[in-house]
């Protein structure tokens, strides 16, 4: 059981989204498409894989965050920095 | 005929990298693997759709723009335009 | 009392050092700078803004978030929605 | 003469509006405000550094490189080579 489990089929549901957009984009590729339609489609792709990832990290803080903090100990620190690492490598992506 | 069509046939194999990316963080949700490790699988597949873009958009300028600059008149000026909307587009994204 | 207030000599060092890069990069537009050198310099400033940010966040974390936790009722899940939106923010700056 | 001279006071204005939000936000970091509402702040001053460096891009393209595409010879490829790169700094940071 993790923060988006009940969430699952809708994340699922935009992963095969996302699976199919990055097809889509392949496939502009060999059809030879204009290089500017083709990178609106490619920014399109990376913010839909992105809004997935600020929600599983809300779910994530939400469940394992502070599941963790309620717990006690020193496990909510390892959390929250883990979390942290988590942030800095999709801000900086 | 596009600024990317010589190197093509890398595109489409990086697109189809990319889309087992995706589709392996799919799995990753439907396994119910741990929230933080689909998160890394995210950034990567982001970060491989932005590098995608950089490179069309390399040899969109080396290609489109210059052959507009060269060719004269107004062109140029719009195709300027449009590779910064594009990029505008990347940067927030 | 933030999370941040121990660390806060740090941060205000590190504001002022931003202060100081974004007045060198007016300097340089000024001094009629080449474009490709000034665009180098903006983007140094924007990642160590960035880097107060994720660093604020994480502070903001381990305190507000886990202690809001610790404490119990409704308080936590209205921090972590506050963090997300922050989170969001970033991301997409 | 750059791209971006012919605006450059509209630049210098920005960036000294910058300056001062960079201030501001040391301040708020001195007063021990609530950390969200600095790092609204901090995306805020972050957006207003990167739509500085977009423009600046923009007028490298059609001055710089659209010159350097008419004027011939492989000066365009270096000027688009060291554009693309800063573009990639821009998206990565």
């Amino acid at each position: 059981m993790h923060g988006y489990t009940e969430n699952k089929d809708a994340y699922l549901k935009r992963m095969r989204r996302i699976e199919g957009q990055v097809r889509g984009i392949a496939r502009m590729i060999d059809d030879d498409k204009y290089c500017i339609d083709i990178l609106t489609q490619v920014s399109a792709a990376t913010k839909a894989l992105q809004s997935v990832a600020l929600g599983l990290l809300e779910e994530h803080m939400s469940g394992c965050v502070v599941d963790a903090a309620r717990a006690g100990g020193d496990e909510a620190d390892a959390k929250v920095k883990e979390a942290a690492d988590a942030i800095a490598r999709l801000v900086r992506s």
